[in-house]
């Protein structure tokens, strides 16, 4: 869902790598090992034919959230025959996976309302919004036949703009990288002429790195970085007689590291966000959309909020209220809690001191996005932007270039997509004065048309959605092995507890859908004993 | 159309970049210069109101060849009135823009004769393929209303094969680029440490220097490259308790630059091949069939081969037979001869020696394809692989996975794209020998199912098609602006020329795109007169 990347630290503890300065220049096997087995955890989803000889029926389960984590959760224990009731305080489901489309409502916390006025064909995914090829969510959309398309993460003629720069005139990730790589390259060769890594690499070795780097670098015949077409051109090339004009002078060394603009290039190498990146086809919410269709919509009772959730040892009474706020009582086998954790401990419940001290320990975390729909796709036709994303070190954070629709009248921008204390000064903000901002700080970037254009906006504070309350939690990665948290991860009676919360990718739908198959494999498993 | 990168020094003396060691630590303006201003040659097409103060009326004109250039020149001089025909020798517009579908027949000049057996929906586009973003042919896309997707030309998770490398043990690019960068990062970040760019580099800039290499290469706490979560993992993160395994042991730098992975890396920042590329949906034929829609298919005549080209005084007379072998004379205004220009001195022709002895520099060159249609897309559910190019030291060269109809049944890989002289050898076998040699060498990378799951294959030597007889020409880039071609790109009397190889785009759409407006532009100005 969310491009926060994991601390390096925190991953090498997480998988156990020792490291140490004895590893570095290991004694190597073959490079890549074993690349085509790029498994994800496996499953073993349950089946009707479980049951056969264990004179056992599926039964009942109460899931508490329509989110992914429980949709996966009801249509995994669907199949095999269970009787799942999915109750769900908001009017759809989803949970944070929201595509708003013209005529969509929201009305947050502060009492901010507002009413979509999205042109027909226009949407945005305020939550989620991309997916790695590598992710469990992509099997589900094979799985329940919703189409995708490239999601583009990273766009060579996307911009970076730091605010010392003069406004309108933002790089271009080609020509940050072009600079950037280039006096990588010059400074590595020419230290290596020098001999200054002599005593780490044999000649051979020496050779080899100089030839990359003429390469990577691009660099002339005295390994010098003189510029390169891979910055880009002000004119490009066109017919006999029209060579086109390379970008500008090429910066100093020295700009281009001042500038900062290589902090932006490793997103793209994270193990969860390179390239390429995949979408629904028609909006993330085709996915709990086709996961709704599958598990049967009369299963899933939205505008029914959980007030209690007790268990006694034969089953599971969760209490709500609906719609109307009459309130009811219901009873089941199992309950799988898919809800935000730090609203579970809003339940009147009897989930004892260990439950509520690991539900306490998981904070809830900030983030907003803004589309603005445009009257033109006016990047496409004067930027050239197809897609992408443009980085900023102003309240935008980043700017999304829709990854749809590319080449027609209109389009819908993340005008920003940020976090933490940014995105809780924008969500206290009004809808319209978020707009007033974002568009003011975009004209830096962009220009006029950032503004004249401007059709329409809606934006979503995470933070302040009622029933959701967060954009992601603040456990995972570091600690999310930590012992306070095991009696979540094992069932406590007959309440199982599921989401991208209780996984090693907070944030993203990959993680509430591994932590759903768990929360199914060990409700069959108990249920079969 | 292809990735042959132009020369680094070609594209040098092209914009006539002094370069030189003053240079490199310029003195430099601000970042990034006029970025927004990413402009493609301009184009003031012709109207039919242009003549209404001349008392001229729009004429005839004769295009010989419907590829790009020729359908592009008859759709702008169409536009303003004038009476265009165009003779094509094949039975379909488009030219090496080529999609092969169920159905389709190839007889090439050894005599090969190839019916596709591609089932429904499938398809290989056996010529140009890519778009970039900057490039006019996305503006025919938009103004004819062809959708396009993204073309994936740079995969994280595709792999790259050395011969050197055990069977069936590629290297994925998100791992090859780990450590490269890994390593790159750690030793200029020592040598930094060490002094050896004091000389070089302010403090200021070393520090910030070093903070981009921490980054950049995921270093840790003592600047060493210990391996990374960007390299991929053999178990993905999953839920609670389940942290996913790393992949693998971390090989020596020395073996990384051995392995001559990073020889890979740069094509990525090509000015023509950065992401995102694009296709247009359903085929890159889509293109010129829009175009011919737009031209009127009563205007272009298949099947006619142009046999005589006489000009004189007030027009020029072109003779061509029929698909029936009848012979027909036809006098226009003008001729646009859009054909493959080592074809043109086969006709008869007064166009004089200048034009003979241009002609006669531009040599045809050999590129080949074959697509491998299978009954399941292994390489996504198993390998994980979404679109994007597997690159080889092999005959095959490069491996397209196919950037549409994702997670479907069916597909069609491109099993090889080669040029040259293996593009040569392959034309003389057989199309049974090719796939033969095509499975054979891809089982070494992808295993047992790139022989098991295979359906069918079609297979295109450009150099053999008739009336197209190359895949590109050999002049681009370096020579293109020679005084010798200057006879092509200027009026030869009433006779103009355009092609791509005849612009500074060889092998691409938009340098077709780019002579074809040349050459309407130079015969509507005097046409003006």
């Amino acid at each position: 869902m969310f491009e926060r990347p994991l601390s390096r630290r925190a991953f090498l503890r997480a998988v156990g790598l020792t490291g140490g300065a004895g590893t570095m220049f290991a004694t190597m096997g073959a490079l890549g090992l074993a690349p085509a087995a790029a498994a994800t955890p496996p499953f073993d989803p349950p089946k009707p034919a479980d049951f056969h000889l264990t004179g056992r029926r599926p039964g009942t389960v109460i899931v508490l959230g329509a989110g992914i984590a429980g949709l996966v959760s009801a249509y995994e224990l669907g199949k095999a025959g269970y009787r799942v009731t999915v109750l769900e305080p908001r009017d759809r489901a989803g949970g944070r996976n929201l595509t708003v489309r013209g005529g969509d409502e929201l009305t947050d916390l502060h009492g901010f309302h507002q009413r979509a006025r999205f042109t027909a064909g226009q949407y945005m995914n305020a939550g989620p919004a991309r997916i790695a090829p590598w992710m469990v969510t992509l099997d589900y959309c094979r799985e329940l036949g919703v189409p995708v398309e490239v999601f583009t993460n990273g766009n060579a003629d996307a911009y970076i703009y730091h605010s010392s720069m003069p406004a309108g005139q933002p790089v271009r990730y080609r020509t940050a990288k072009a600079d950037t790589y280039g006096y990588v390259s010059e400074l590595l060769a020419k230290a290596t002429d020098q001999g200054a890594l002599d005593a780490e690499l044999t000649a051979e070795d020496r050779a080899r790195l100089v030839e990359f780097l003429t390469d990577f670098g691009d660099l002339g015949e005295a390994r010098e970085y003189l510029g390169s077409s891979r910055r880009g051109f002000t004119s490009w090339p066109g017919e006999a007689g029209a060579p086109g004009e390379m970008l500008g002078d090429v910066p100093a060394a020295s700009a281009v590291f001042a500038s900062g603009v290589g902090r932006h290039f490793s997103f793209e190498f994270g193990f969860d966000q390179a390239m390429p990146m995949f979408q629904p086809v028609g909006g993330m919410d085709r996915l709990p959309g086709a996961l709704t269709r599958a598990i049967g919509p009369r299963r899933i009772k939205l505008g029914c909020r959980a007030t209690s959730l007790i268990q006694k040892g034969s089953g599971v009474t969760v209490t709500y209220t609906d719609a109307t706020g009459c309130a009811h009582a219901m009873t089941a086998d199992y309950v799988i809690a898919a809800m935000p954790p730090h609203l579970l401990t809003g339940l009147v419940h009897n989930l004892g001191a260990d439950v509520v001290a690991a539900l306490g320990a998981i904070r809830p975390f900030s983030a907003g996005k803004i589309g603005l729909e445009y009257r033109s796709r006016w990047w496409e036709t004067d930027h050239r932007i197809f897609g992408g994303i443009t980085e900023t070190d102003l309240d935008l954070a980043h700017v999304w270039h829709p990854s749809h629709g590319y080449l027609g009248d209109r389009g819908v921008l993340i005008g920003y997509y940020h976090y933490g204390a940014t995105a809780d000064r924008y969500s206290a903000m009004s809808p319209k004065d978020r707009e007033t901002s974002a568009v003011t700080l975009g004209e830096r970037i962009y220009g006029a048309k950032y503004r004249t254009e401007l059709d329409s906006s809606f934006s979503v504070a995470w933070r302040e959605v009622p029933h959701l309350r967060a954009a992601w939690h603040d456990f995972a990665g570091e600690s999310a092995q930590s012992p306070i948290f095991k009696p979540l991860a094992e069932p406590t009676g007959r309440v199982l507890f599921a989401g991208d919360w209780l996984s090693n990718m907070d944030a993203w739908q990959h993680g509430a859908i591994v932590a759903a198959r768990k929360a199914v494999t060990t409700l069959h498993a108990r249920a079969l004993k």
